[in-house]
C-alpha cells in the first residue's frame, strides 16, 4: 500500500508555516499500521496541482490531500478535483444544512460563497466537517483512494480522527502487515559511537529497521518493526530494545516524545527530593527547562544566575580568592556554585554550569565551547569538563542538556564517567 | 527559475519530526527572490530517492536535497548520488582534515566511519561543514544546480546561510525578477487589531502584497514588493513602512529576523545600563533570553529565580506580609521584586515576572494565564496585569515576550498603555 499526502499551500513552500498538517497525517495513519511514502507540497496553482494529482494516483494506491477547499479566490482544490475526475458539481444538501446551521451558531449572516460550499464533485462521498463550511471529499476510482480535506489544521485533524481513519480501516481491513515505531532517546554519546558499540547491526536488529537521528540533545534512535500482529510486535521490540540497552543503556534517558526534563522531574517527584540551580553561562535555561514541567514548584526551590563574579561571590558564597586563582570557568568554581546553592538554599541537591558559550570570552587555556557541570548533595561533591562547539545558543542548550543529564544519572546511580 | 527541496526522511514521513529544514530553506531562498515551487519528502530507500531525483532534475532547474548524509548505515544519499551521476567517491583531503580537527576539537577519538565522510562523489564540489562531518555537495550539470546537504538542522542552516546562499546568488545574478521581502515585528497587539489600525489596505499597499504572521511572540507583517531594479524596491519599502509606522509604530519592535532580545540587548549597550531580573513562573526563560546575545556579560548583572515564597522574602527582601495579603501572582509583589532585585545587585533596570502558567496553580480570583510583570529604575517601578492563554510553555514564552517588550518601551520611552 502506497500512500502519498499533498498540502497545497503558498505559505508552506515559502516557509512562513510549518506543514504540521503533514505530520499530523503521518503520525495518525501510523497508527492504523498505514506508512506515507511521499508526501508534497505544492502552490495554489491548477497547473501544479492537477500535476500532482495524477503523479500521485499514478504511482500510490491511497492519495490524501489537503488545503485549497476553502471559500476564497485562491481555494482551487475543488475546481482541479472537477477537471481531473471529469466530473461535475452538484448541490449537496445535507452539507448546506450544516453550513446555515454554523452560521445560525456562531450568529453571523451567510453569503454566496459560504453556500457554495455545499457544491461537490458527482463523483465523491462528502466527509462533513463539524469545525468549518468546507465539506471533505472521497474518491474511488480504478482501486484507488483519492481523500481531499480542508487545509485549517484543526478542521482537517478533526476530519481525519472521525471519518478518514475509520472509512480507511474499513477499506483496508485483513490488507495490511502491522508495523510500529519505538525511539529509544540518547544523550551524552556520539552517533558514531552509538553505532560501533551496537555491534553487528543486522545480528542486533534480525530484519527489524534502526534509524539514528542527532541534534544537539542527543541522538534518538528509531526502530521500526514488521510482524503477524500486534503480540509479535511488541515480542520482537522487547528482545531488540533488551539487547540495545544491554549494550549503550546507561546512555538512553527515555523513549519516544519524553523530554529529559520530565525525565529528572519525575524521578525529583518520586524521591521527594528539592533541587536548586546556579547557572552561570546557561542564563537561566537549566532552571527554565526545570520549570517547564507542571507541578515544578514541588520539585524547584530557586535557581541563582550568578553571571557577574560578584554575584557569584555575594549570592552563593564563593570564596574570592577560587575565582582569582582558578577562574570563574573551572572546576573548582562550578564545585563551589553547586555546593553553595545547595547549602544556602536548603534543598536536597544543588546543580551548577559555567562555561565559554562564545562567540567571545575564550582565554588562552580555556577556548569557546568549554563548560565545567557540577552537582553536590549532602554526600557528594562532584564536577566534570565538556568540551561542547562553537555556537552560543546550541552550546546552552547542549550544556543543560549535560547537567540534567548528570542529575538524571545521579539520581539513578549510574556512573558519569564511562 | 524552478526550484524544488526534497527532505530525505523516515522520521517526517511518519509524522515524529516537523520538516523544519523545508521551511528553513524556503524562507532563506526566498531572500534571495528565489520562490520554492516544490517540497517533497521521501524515505531513506534507494529507489524512492533515485526516482525523485530524476523527477527533480527534470522538472526543475534547482533542486536542494537535505538528509541522509550522515555515518551511519541508513544515509544512503551519497550513494544515490554516485549513482544517478554515474560517477566514484574519491577521497577530499580538506574535508578528511577538517573531519580530524573537529574531533580533536571536542577531544574525542575519530573511528572509520567518520573519516569515510571525507570519501565525495568526483563530480561535485564540496561545500565544507562547520559544524558537523558530512560535507555538503554541489553539482551542476546540464544548466541545473543540484546541491545535497545534511539533515541536521543546526548544519544544515550553517551551510545554506554561508555557501549555499551566496554560491547561488553568484550563479543567478541577472537572472531573475526583482523582488524583496520586508518584514515588521510587532508584538502586544493581536492581529485583528493591527489589521484595523492600518485602516484601507489597498491603499496603504499601493500594489504591494502584505501578510500577517502570528505566533505566540507577535504577529509579523511580511511585505513583498516588486520594482524594476532594486532601488526602485527599496524606495517602495521606505514609502509603505513610513506609512505602516505612522500608523502602529509603537508595537513595532524590529524587522526581519531580528529578536526582541537583541533590540534590548542594544538598548541596554547604547545607555551603558545594567539589568538584573526576577523571575518566578518564566523560571528562568527571561535571563536565558537576555544572555541569549554575545556580551552579555556587560549588561546583565544577576537573575533570581525566587520560585518559592521563602526564596522571595530570602533573596529579595520581599515583605512576607504583602505575599500573605496580596498572594505571590500580584502587582504589588511584582513590584518589590522589580524593586528588590535591582536593590539588592545594584543594577539600574529591574525587571520581573509572576504568574500562573497552567495547567494547575489557578486560584478563583486568578485564572491561569494571568501574569504580572513589574520593572524599576531609581525612578519609577511600575506593573501591569497581562491575562494570556491556557498552554504552560505558550504562557511561559508570552511572558517573557512581554518583559522584554516592556523593557523596550521603558528604553524608549514609550507608554506601555495605550
Amino acid at each position: 500500500m502506497k500512500v502519498h499526502v499533498i498540502t497545497i499551500g503558498d505559505e508552506i513552500l515559502s516557509g512562513q508555516t510549518l506543514n504540521t498538517n503533514a505530520a499530523f497525517i503521518g503520525d495518525i495513519l501510523a497508527g492504523i499500521q498505514l506508512d506515507v511514502n511521499r508526501i508534497s507540497v505544492i502552490g495554489d496553482d491548477k497547473d501544479a496541482i492537477l500535476e500532482e494529482i495524477g503523479y500521485a494516483l499514478e504511482n500510490s494506491d491511497i492519495v490524501l490531500v489537503s488545503g485549497g477547499l476553502g471559500p476564497t479566490h485562491d481555494d482551487i482544490t475543488k475546481k482541479c478535483i472537477v477537471d481531473f475526475f471529469e466530473t461535475e458539481l452538484v448541490l449537496d444538501h445535507e452539507v448546506l444544512k450544516d453550513v446555515k446551521e454554523l452560521f445560525v451558531r456562531r450568529g453571523r449572516k451567510i453569503s454566496k460563497v459560504n453556500e457554495d460550499q455545499a457544491l461537490v464533485p458527482k463523483i465523491a462521498d462528502v466527509l462533513r466537517n463539524s469545525r468549518g463550511t468546507a465539506p471533505g471529499l472521497w474518491i474511488e476510482k480504478d482501486k484507488k483512494i483519492f481523500i481531499a480535506m480542508p487545509g485549517v489544521p484543526y478542521e482537517m485533524k478533526e476530519m481525519m480522527t472521525s471519518s478518514v481513519i475509520p472509512k480507511l480501516e474499513e477499506s483496508l481491513s485483513g490488507k495490511r502487515v502491522d508495523k510500529k515505531y519505538l525511539n529509544l532517546l540518547t544523550t551524552g554519546i556520539p552517533e558514531s559511537t552509538l553505532f560501533e558499540r551496537l555491534g553487528d547491526i543486522d545480528e542486533l536488529l534480525g530484519g527489524a529497521k534502526l534509524a539514528f537521528l542527532p541534534n544537539q540533545f542527543g541522538v534518538k534512535m528509531r526502530l521500526s518493526v514488521k510482524g503477524k500482529n500486534e503480540e509479535d510486535i511488541i515480542n520482537k521490540f522487547t528482545e531488540i530494545e533488551q539487547r540495545i540497552r544491554s549494550l549503550v543503556g546507561r546512555y538512553i534517558y527515555g523513549k519516544n516524545d519524553e523530554l529529559l526534563e520530565s525525565v529528572v522531574a519525575k524521578l525529583l517527584v518520586e524521591r521527594g527530593l528539592i533541587i536548586a540551580v546556579a547557572e552561570s553561562c546557561t542564563g537561566g535555561l537549566i532552571s527554565t527547562r526545570l520549570t517547564n514541567i507542571s507541578g515544578s514548584s514541588s520539585y524547584f526551590e530557586r535557581g541563582l544566575i550568578t553571571y557577574s563574579n560578584g554575584s557569584k561571590v555575594e549570592l552563593l558564597n564563593i570564596n574570592e580568592d577560587v575565582i582569582q586563582k582558578n577562574g570563574a570557568v573551572s572546576l573548582e568554581v562550578v564545585r563551589q556554585m553547586a555546593d553553595g546553592v545547595r547549602a544556602i538554599s536548603g534543598a536536597d541537591i544543588g546543580l551548577a554550569a559555567t562555561g565559554i558559550m562564545g562567540p567571545s570570552g575564550a582565554t588562552f587555556d580555556k577556548p569557546v565551547g568549554m563548560v565545567y557541570i557540577g552537582l553536590a548533595d549532602d554526600k557528594i561533591c562532584t564536577a566534570k569538563e565538556f568540551r561542547f562547539g562553537e555556537d552560543r545558543l546550541l552550546n546552552k542548550e547542549r550544556t543543560s542538556q549535560a547537567a540534567l543529564e548528570m542529575l538524571r544519572r545521579h539520581l539513578l546511580g549510574i556512573p558519569y564517567d564511562e
